[in-house]
């Protein structure tokens, strides 16, 4: 069995050993660029530890798990491009440093490049088919949350299905290939996969709450981001939804104001979440789903030593210091 | 063996019938409309007359062929959207149709949709690599195409690798992958792939050159759209090549003329093409390539009578009357 850091070191020692082609440069430097600045390389990961618990030889798959990676990556670069976010892991986003072409059409190759990886891979129809799969639905959540900004009676089943195609499909996937490429039964590739899926789910919810009420020394983004911008969050579409006819007018009120000192607003809608028990039940549906995700991992078949790992990872990720 | 309305037919009822999840719509509805306002289905057509030559059921690869026209679709509408066109085949571009982020997102799955459809489509291996190594091959030279437009010393044999992969090696993959999935030995598969290949780039040239010297009631596009925007194309690169010193200057003040009355400049400029003899060269070539692509047919191992609709082919496509 491999540990977190010896599977994250072959990871990143892979992506830097990845071989592009020489020309044209203006192609490949930015999928480069956008590869070699970091991240925490989860899905990759979570992929060879779903493999290591049926077999030994992870390096096999290495190719499949860059695959996962350069297709989360390509998401990114144009998940900004959309958004229109200058800033990426703390480094100017492509379109920025280059241009929106350069997105555009670095990203297209990026999204080539992964399935050309995975098919450089071990191969197995079912694994392929659970690759394409994974990758649509990511697009089909983005397209989601495209909608989501347009629109104001989102109800939480909604968000929850959109979170869940956006954000932790990819995760469940990540998981479900690695078990399927390792072997492993379908009850146990169902298991991971749910794990994996429920995990996602708990970590998006948690970085909602964590944008209201995280520490402002540790929460890597800016506080309040999401309430300055509206996003329909978790937070926001319960409140909108538990809110007296007092509070729904001034949240309606805060939402409509988009100038002003942001400050302001964001001390506004804490106010009204803390009023209404936002941070309560947001606390609770994180604890649900998180215990969901562990009670899968449970009924996977492997002895428990094996799963260690696992426990450990889906810990930290949620910042559970147990 | 299918005639070329058939295969045709085939192809158009198969692309009515494909099947879109359900939501979400706005990501959907956009790959419907580019894939219902026609085109000549080309590439499709190519992949099953190729394996036609070999097997009669056509229909077992319908998916295959529909990968490659729904890949090509989604090149167009990307392109479009880098390109800022408005129009394609008569019809508003997605991205003028809806936005920018809907033509990314749209256009991002339908390149995951044509993985999909291949997926379902028969399984070999030779076959997945052909077809990822093709869609790679034309996001490259889409990038040296964007490369070109700030340049000024694009030499011939840059742009004949540019256009060959932009546009001539999906024609040869076509061919290829519809005679791997066939069954074909190595050597029809390349000789098959050579045909489509130079078919591609006499086809390419002979765009450039009607650009200049079409007929105004036949040629679909406006005439000297190519000399307004200064695109190296044959005509232009061989003439800066070609020219003399009084002959270069004039050719470069036109090139830096980007107002006034735009007939004036493609006037001018296909006056200097005519002095240096720029239609003779280009006819030349084309008829080179051709002969060349029809070369490479004839090495087919197979029976000439099945080889006829893809010699009537090339013939419509290059619009020779003989």
């Amino acid at each position: 069995m491999y540990t977190i850091a010896e599977l994250t070191k072959k990871i990143n020692t892979a992506i830097e050993k990845i071989q592009y082609n020489t020309a044209p440069k203006n192609l490949y430097v930015p999928i480069q660029y956008i590869l070699s600045i970091g991240g925490k390389r989860i899905r990759p990961l979570l992929m060879m530890m779903g493999y290591n618990l049926y077999k030994n030889d992870v390096d096999s798959i290495i190719n499949n798990a860059l695959a996962l990676e350069t297709y989360h990556n390509f998401t990114l670069l144009h998940d900004d491009l959309m958004d229109k976010s200058d800033m990426r892991r703390g480094n100017p986003t492509v379109h920025k440093k280059w241009n929106e072409n350069t997105a555009i059409l670095s990203g297209d190759t990026m999204l080539i490049m992964a399935y050309q990886l995975f098919n450089k891979g071990i191969q197995n129809e079912e694994a392929w088919t659970a690759f394409i799969d994974a990758t649509l639905g990511v697009c089909e959540g983005q397209q989601y949350d495209i909608d989501f900004e347009t629109r104001n009676d989102v109800t939480e089943a909604e968000y929850m299905e959109m979170i869940r195609l956006k954000t932790s499909l990819l995760l469940g996937y990540a998981l479900k290939i690695g078990a399927l490429l390792g072997g492993a039964d379908r009850e146990d590739v169902a298991h991971l996969y749910t794990f994996g899926e429920k995990m996602g789910l708990a970590f998006q919810l948690q970085d909602d709450w964590l944008d209201v009420y995280g520490d402002p020394k540790t929460f890597k983004k800016k506080l309040g981001g999401d309430i300055v911008d509206n996003k329909k969050t978790f937070m926001l579409i319960n409140a909108l939804q538990l809110a007296n006819t007092e509070q729904k007018a001034e949240l309606d009120r805060w939402i409509a104001t988009t100038d002003g000192d942001p400050n302001l607003k964001i001390a506004a809608i804490t106010h009204i979440y803390n009023i209404i028990g936002i941070d309560r039940l947001a606390q609770q549906k994180i604890e649900a789903l998180f215990a969901d995700s562990l009670q899968s991992l449970d009924k996977v078949k492997v002895a428990e030593e094996k799963k260690a790992e696992l426990y450990a990872f889906a810990n930290k990720l949620l910042d559970r210091k147990y």
